[in-house]
């Protein structure tokens, strides 16, 4: 950090900066690859979803997404990430879920 | 998929069932590395936070955001994930960013 802020003069911090534009390649590539994990998980969602309709199984499961929340809690307390943010995270992906199940099950 | 169905006969179908189960193992999979990756571009998003705070930069900044979400949604539609679920996806994290930053402001 010190050295790329040693080549910015403090007049210079605007949002091009190096020191920002660097940081934000980083978000780039790791946002490129939560987008590509997401896609995965869509992939294997959609076959739960598939094999729920298939099987009479409703779309929400209330005990498993309990254990997912509880799971990804631990985790991200070990990651040093806010476990709070973790689970609204998790509820936001699993509605979007719930949403793509009940339309295969109306389909 | 047709092997591990073969396994199961069609009165097992049960939340427990090896199908589902397995399934499930990968969604687990799937969701430790993105607990670890919002970990991670949490600690970058941090330094862009302090950075903006000691430069007086404003915490958020919407040019930035549109290019973000413009090339989140081209990743998307490559790797068949619904764009506009990727665009709310983004904006959920980047709320939470906002308010981080924020909170680093008046701190």
């Amino acid at each position: 950090m010190g050295k790329a802020r040693g080549n910015v003069p403090q007049n210079a911090r605007e949002p091009q900066d190096d020191m920002l534009a660097g940081l934000r390649r980083s978000i780039d590539n790791i946002d490129a690859a939560l987008v590509f994990l997401l896609a995965e998980r869509f992939k294997v969602t959609q076959k739960v979803g598939a094999w729920k309709a298939e099987s009479n199984l409703p779309p929400a499961d209330p005990a498993r997404e309990e254990q997912q929340i509880a799971r990804l809690r631990a985790l991200a307390a070990d990651a040093d990430l806010d476990p709070d943010f973790t689970e609204k995270f998790l509820r936001f992906i699993i509605d979007e879920v719930i949403r793509h199940h009940a339309s295969v099950e109306r389909g």
